[in-house]
């Protein structure tokens, strides 16, 4: 290089740095929806969460909530660019608490916490690495902060101390002081991006929930499944063949369990790991005959799949330039930003399998073990980097699996182990293939908090206890699922327990008008139908740290413990759900403030207090607000299909004054979208203690699938 | 900005990027040392191990090595700059095993494995987080490699396989097909490093031996421990006093347990956690007496202290300025990257222990849990990133203690929580919170193909058995210590073992002849004196694949669990050390080809076989090759001192003629650097069933401390 190319290089570099290391310290803020504030710091990178998603504001919900001003000190957010990455810096309070950051299983308290947000499978520590390490966090202050980059992110929830803080200098002497503490008062959530620039958005309350439903409505509200997908579903043994789950589908009939959607597992592809997305001829000789009979059995058909192509599939040479660099399990990953992959690979699942009439797909493998899946060193032709591929895939798969249901104007409900922002609209499920009870209860309100669904999935038990325990707990999820693709149980499985388990799986059937309107209320209000306690008004019990000094050698910075509720949760407007986990004889429930009542009996259970329940194998202690009304149908094997028209029974619980709004719609297609829906409100009341309840008439020219109505007092007089 | 800057911009950044990034991906290669070559590609960084640890190579030791040809293909060494980031791929081919990576606890073979180098304490689960995550591998062909940066590093030690590698395609039906694995062949390592270029290292072998020397002697060879470095050591609880410690010296002699030097924990501060790095007037009223008084006794003191200073450091306000943006424990981090903070802290060290007479510290939580360590979000006064500061902040405190002892030529010994490549030839043994004893074994070996020391501590036990198997594991690692900060357990704690822990104890002593010639060949050859199985000739016991089907439900990918040696290893030149653990009455020992023999009787033990051994709680199983000499003295309390001249027992074994060279210094200063120091040839050989034995004569001029010698033939003709 000549001496004088090399000083324009110079000249043109400080030039460079000048104009863009400057600006890039800058924060500007637009509020984007009512509520939703956008900061914007640098230069924003070109492939994010809300582009991967391709979410819009649901701004019909958006403008429902109350009005508001920004919640938190803006001079208190800082930006910076630090070693070439940007650093974003939040405020926290004393006492103030922090949920959300994804599917995390093991606590719901964020702060303290230091997190990468990688999407991975669960590896059994809550350090960032899940399924959906979604960057929206929502403060007991009452507002939420959501960070659209489709990096990684390294996060420290309320755990570094600057030293320009007014709290550093408050050192203690560990050898004396008693209060000495290993986590000293840190007054900033800290973030660090690998970008030159970020987007981040500040969502205000005034309550924590607010903050939740407009982040929800911001990505489209909660996804609406159709009526069967609030069913029951079976996943069979992975080499059955058409004529096992003909048998299987008609045992269930016989023996009176119900089922919605039955679930294929690897054996339907002619080809598996890596995959050729078509049917095994041998298995499945027909399949279009196949399809059709289960549906005309009133059961839909769910296939497992994941995106890496068989060097044996038919299409393969034709997507093979839209693939990456790298392969997994020597089959091909679709470049899904490439309109080339996507054409190719929806295009025949869409002619294969959805022409056939499969109403939806489970897709695995898209989170990831670090030692199958594309390295982060891999390269894709859109140029997206092996990074943010990981981080969106998940997103992807459901934005564009959803979009080819809807081209058909049908609605699908299926399963997917990896998500992220920006996904809160797909009507998706994560699973995984940890296993643990208890924190698969954790996880569930985890979802709440993050925009995401998730299913505490029953695969396999060592004991009837333990069956039906995982029973009780799925059929109060998003997904009532037994996935045996592996142990092939079946809901009978353990005869001790199989009634127990039937009447567990007839009732999440009774229930669906509730399921159902509760997650049009997630769709239209942005309200999750499974959240956490601390979202619930009159909930008080916090995090208590224990500390324990007793023994220094296995607690050497002696951390405190810290006891939280993340054993009960909230399904719905109205019920309190609190599991048993095996080897459980009696529990302590904690109930908000306001009357509560047992959802079975109708008896009144307690008011903001801890109570504690024995309530049998038999039974999962759930409670109903005061006042609360559930709406429920006849148990029976399938849900309702299109307009058939369906009796309710209005339970009502307690003796305040009740209002509950039932959704209305064909629960099958996307004529929602056009209008073609109803919200009826329903009252009911005590009058001289005699129930009276009435519902708003159906509005003309919108669907009406409710058929007679009977109000039921449950709390006795 | 109007068109025309814009324009401009446009115009200069593609200027700015087809220059760069074209170089950017040149690979460049010096051989820098005989048989190791650099590699270089695109912008090298200003900060990384090399320049961290200031190390020089060892040129004298590294000429003596065999010269060899570049060990690999250089074509297939390939470069890249992928996402901003620069991308190093490096062959690997069938059967190749890949060891090191670090202090990793629960897996030699690297093979397979993603990890994510990052200084840490160790979290339970080998994925890179690790107090030594050092980023040099030795391959079972004989060659190594060294990536020389500060940053984390992202490597994929042969998961990844890549659609243009030849063995992409070959996938496999997992439906039907039983050898279907979650593992496809990859051919390559694969390393991801933040950074616009990188420099790396290639070390030939012939052998990987010989790799792992030319590492250890690029970076100045091992350290020469004093002699007393190799003696007893016994940490005392936090809060003890003078007269406590006096009194525990005290007791050791009376007892008869060795003791060649003596840790204070945290209570010698003033204020600890963070430190005033003074003394505590009340617990040691007059430090210069106590420490005089213990080392008139022959024992030397070592000082706890992490660097984190605090407030009420008497040299708070003067460092200030020279410490980073975040606090631990509200203390402040010294930018040891600025000569003032280094000036101010070191100084204070020398000032107030080092001229007293302290000959060592414990460098405590250098390696951090994330949640109290600054976050990667810091900056630091230098300019040397967080990320960068956390990765060698364990090898500047290293290497400036070590400075200062240097500078009176007198030498350390000491305890660090976090190392990197670099730190080879600095004093000092890496230690941690956690306690598993097996890990601890398996780490031991790790530590000798990463270029670290590493000691299996002893602090508490749930009882004797446990105690005894612990103890006898010390004796045979780099530090034989108790460290009893919290549980305050002595050597003598378990009445039941307790004779037998004084005869470990005084067999580590009997043993100092032969652990001071082995870590003198550490130093002058690079030949690590605690090393794994794999590199001794002979040894053939290669990992073991099983495959277990039975239960995919926790097995979902059919993972092979990997059967490997991890629990028997090579000490110094001659011994194969094959420890039991708590709750073992027998094991399995495989022998590597040649006649072994028991070190404790001399009985022949086997040939190139895998033996069982039921040695009873007393004794752990030690063998040496035949011909093997080891020399040793008699059982004493505390190490030589200086020129004192020591009386040797040379134990000999087998039938094979042996040799062995015998070093010898004064045990004490830096002399033997300016060539004060010998190696003598010690000959020994059965003639017609007699022995033998002959030493060298001492150099003239060279400090001599061996008095008499007596051989002594441990095998019975």
């Amino acid at each position: 290089m000549t001496a004088i190319r090399f000083k324009l290089l110079i000249i043109f570099l400080v030039f460079f740095c000048s104009f863009f290391c400057a600006r890039a310290q800058e924060l500007n803020w637009t509020e984007v929806q009512p509520g939703i504030w956008k900061g914007q710091t640098g230069k924003v990178e070109n492939y994010d969460l809300i582009k991967a998603s391709g979410a819009e504001p649901f701004t019909e919900g958006l403008q429902k909530l109350p009005k508001t001003d920004f919640p938190i000190g803006k001079e208190a957010i800082k930006t910076q660019i630090i070693d070439g990455k940007t650093y974003l810096r939040l405020p926290l309070e004393k006492g103030e608490q922090i949920y959300g950051l994804g599917l995390n299983f093991q606590t719901i308290h964020q702060r303290g916490k230091v997190l990468r947000l990688h999407v991975d499978h669960f590896g059994g520590k809550d350090n960032g690495r899940t399924h959906a390490p979604v960057p929206f966090y929502v403060s007991s202050k009452g507002y939420g902060i959501f960070i659209n980059t489709s990096r990684y992110i390294d996060i420290y929830v309320g755990t570094a101390v600057r030293k320009d803080s007014n709290h550093a200098g408050e050192a203690k002497d560990r050898n004396t002081d008693k209060a000495w503490t290993s986590r000293p008062y840190s007054d900033a959530v800290e973030i660090l991006v690998a970008a030159q620039g970020l987007e981040f958005f500040v969502f205000s309350g005034p309550k924590p929930l607010d903050a939740i439903k407009r982040y929800n409505l911001f990505f489209g509200g909660g996804p609406l499944p159709p009526r069967w997908g609030l069913g029951f579903t079976q996943r069979v043994k992975s080499l059955y063949t058409a004529a096992d789950v003909e048998k299987e589908v008609e045992e269930f009939k016989q023996k009176g369990y119900p089922l919605d959607f039955i679930g294929l597992e690897p054996g339907w592809q002619s080809k598996s790991y890596p995959c050729t997305f078509e049917w095994d001829k041998g298995r499945y000789p027909d399949p279009k005959s196949f399809v059709t009979g289960l549906l005309n059995k009133g059961v839909r058909l769910n296939l497992w799949t994941n995106p890496y192509i068989s060097p044996d599939a038919s299409f393969y040479q034709k997507i093979l330039p839209f693939t990456g660099s790298h392969t997994v399990w020597s089959g091909v990953v679709p470049d899904l930003q490439t309109t080339q992959a996507r054409d190719i690979l929806f295009g025949q699942m869409q002619k294969d399998q959805v022409s056939l009439g499969v109403s939806g797909y489970k897709i695995d493998e898209v989170d990831g073990y670090d030692h199958y899946l594309w390295p982060d060193v891999a390269t894709f032709p859109s140029g997206i980097s092996a990074e943010q591929m990981r981080q969106t895939y998940g997103v992807l798969m459901q934005r564009y699996s959803t979009e080819m249901f809807k081209k058909l104007n049908q609605r699908t409900y299926g399963l997917v182990r990896a998500s992220n922002a920006g996904a809160n609209s797909f009507p998706y499920v994560i699973y995984d293939d940890y296993y643990n009870h208890e924190d698969f209860i954790t996880a569930l309100i985890n979802s709440g908090y993050s925009g995401v669904l998730w299913t505490p999935e029953v695969r396999a038990s060592k004991n009837p206890e333990e069956w039906l325990r995982r029973m009780q707990t799925v059929i109060f999820s998003p997904m009532a699922m037994i996935n045996a693709w592996s142990s092939s149980t079946k809901p009978w499985s353990f005869p001790e327990v199989a009634l127990q388990v039937k009447e567990m799986a007839l009732l999440r059937m009774e229930m669906m008008p509730y399921w159902y309107s509760e997650f049009a209320k997630y769709h239209f209000e942005g309200l999750p139908p499974f959240r956490g306690m601390s979202l619930e008004d009159g909930f008080s019990a916090e995090a208590v740290k224990i500390k324990n000094k007793t023994n220094l050698e296995d607690n050497p910075y002696e951390e405190a413990l810290t006891k939280e509720i993340k054993d009960q949760y909230m399904a719905g407007e109205n019920l309190l759900v609190a599991p048993l986990f095996t080897g459980q004889k009696s529990r302590k429930v904690v109930l908000p403030k306001g009357k509560w009542y047992d959802f079975f009996t109708g008896a009144y259970a307690g008011d903001g207090e801890v109570i504690t329940v024995e309530p049998g194998l038999d039974k999962i202690p759930v409670y109903v607000k005061d006042g609360g009304i559930i709406p429920m149908m006849k148990a029976r094997l399938n849900a309702p299909r299109g307009n058939e028209k369906t009796d309710l029974e209005i339970r009502y619980y307690g003796t305040a004054p009740g209002k509950y709004t039932l959704y209305d719609d064909d629960g099958e297609s996307y004529n929602y979208e056009k209008g073609q829906y109803s919200f009826r409100e329903i009252q009911v009341a005590l009058s001289g203690g005699v129930l009276k309840g009435s519902i708003a008439d159906a509005p003309k020219g919108k669907p009406n699938t409710i058929g007679k109505i009977v109000f039921k007092q449950m709390t006795k007089p």
